[in-house]
């Protein structure tokens, strides 16, 4: 039965799947340096990613923004050209690919589509603004709780309408930040407290069989869920570890409130 | 200016990007049968990847959930192999390989995730479970409102934390959802009103200049945030794609707050 032959999955549906990309250090390439180019770099410049910028004509807001502060790895100040893209980069692809022409170069626009796919493979991730189709992802308007002094440590909150109206994601957006906002501080301090216990306990010496780490998952869920939200931030990181120590060697239980009540500072 | 040497950008942060990914049809790498590989089986099946599975042990819950439905596409049933990966797809790539050993095979999931990143490219992405570190890219805790008519017309919202504290992001997604639960039939209705008027915007006959994209993009944003949230489910579409054709003829001026009432069944 396992080794029956391949089946085509069912398309129950087309939901798409949200994720989160570490970009630092990482190659993207945008085509295109006009309105939609200067959202994109909004959003990828903050993740450390070495964009390189391809075209000839740049609007003012991407030159003033980005080119001009040095934000951007590498401006090809040329129209895109299949032969150049051919030799610029014969073996290896880009993390992402970011095609932001004018819709009156719609044909050019599918033209640079078909090449990176065909020149890097069909996993290589193509996004054509405004050509729903012909996109392997999606933007979506996006939130950051970030602490100021450590920003990587971030939780983002991203809400997408699949390339169906952008506009309305973006609504959508605002308004849970407005629901949020009177919590940020509170929830920042809850995920920092969390991070580092899970962080804690990963790095203990102690051999983990497959076993041991079932109980490490179903041990911090518990926690995090008995804690809930509000009372996250109040946690004592070092006295939880050695809690999770102490029940390790023993039974293996999960922690009942009072003992949940005795982590907090 | 524009032909200055590359300089490398300033890692401000690290924060992470969302993007939502439309995988239907594509080929998912799965390695490992267990736990975490059912919670990942959860979020791709629905998005009709094609999910390859290897590895010789199979949980109880993977079996009957995903194996036994025909859900995954092909089970290869024997423990991952180098020179049989390198065999198996010596050209093309993965969408997204997802490595969910156990961590007692740890090295094993280092040589996996170099073996792929040698193979297809830097480009390829990998997640290792349960390794921040060799994570191209996260999950986070999804939450999908979802027309049960038409699936695929979703808005996605994801939490994600970096790596960091996967739970207390899905309490975050809990919050948000019991915040929106009352709200969701109006939120899907809108937003199903406002993907039509796009799409019937953007497929009107006109030839488009670069300006009128940029007259169509900032017409739609106008009128989406004047209808908000709440009215946007009583749009009426037919009447605002003609309402979009006699401004756009004309002096490309946007709807007023009376002409927006207008719109409204």
């Amino acid at each position: 039965m396992s080794a029956a032959p391949p089946s085509p999955p069912p398309h129950v549906s087309a939901q798409s799947l949200p994720l989160a990309h570490r970009l630092a250090g990482k190659k993207v390439l945008l085509i295109g340096a006009g309105s939609v180019a200067h959202t994109r770099l909004l959003k990828l410049i903050p993740t450390g990613a070495r964009v390189t910028l391809i075209s000839d004509r740049v609007s003012p807001a991407v030159q003033r923004d980005f080119l001009d502060k040095g934000l951007v790895a590498r401006h090809v100040a040329e129209p895109w050209d299949r032969a150049k893209a051919a030799a610029r980069d014969p073996m290896r692809g880009y993390h992402l690919v970011l095609i932001t022409l004018p819709r009156s170069n719609q044909q050019l626009s599918r033209d640079i589509y078909a090449f990176y796919k065909c020149h890097h493979g069909e996993q290589q991730l193509v996004n054509v603004a405004d050509e729903p189709g012909l996109c392997d992802f999606y933007f979506g308007a996006d939130l950051v709780l970030a602490c100021e002094k450590t920003p990587q440590h971030a939780i983002t909150l991203s809400v997408c309408s699949g390339g169906g109206a952008p506009r309305f994601a973006a609504l959508l957006r605002d308004y849970i930040q407005a629901v949020l906002d009177p919590m940020q501080s509170t929830l920042l301090a809850g995920f920092a407290q969390l991070s580092s216990l899970r962080a804690a306990i990963r790095a203990l010496p102690s051999p983990e069989s497959a076993r041991d780490i079932g109980h490490r998952m179903r041990w911090v869920r518990h926690v995090t869920d008995a804690l809930g939200l509000a009372r996250a931030s109040r946690l004592d990181v070092a006295r939880a570890v050695g809690l999770y120590r102490d029940t390790e060697i023993g039974e293996k239980q999960l922690p009942g409130e009072e003992e949940i009540a005795r982590l907090l500072t």
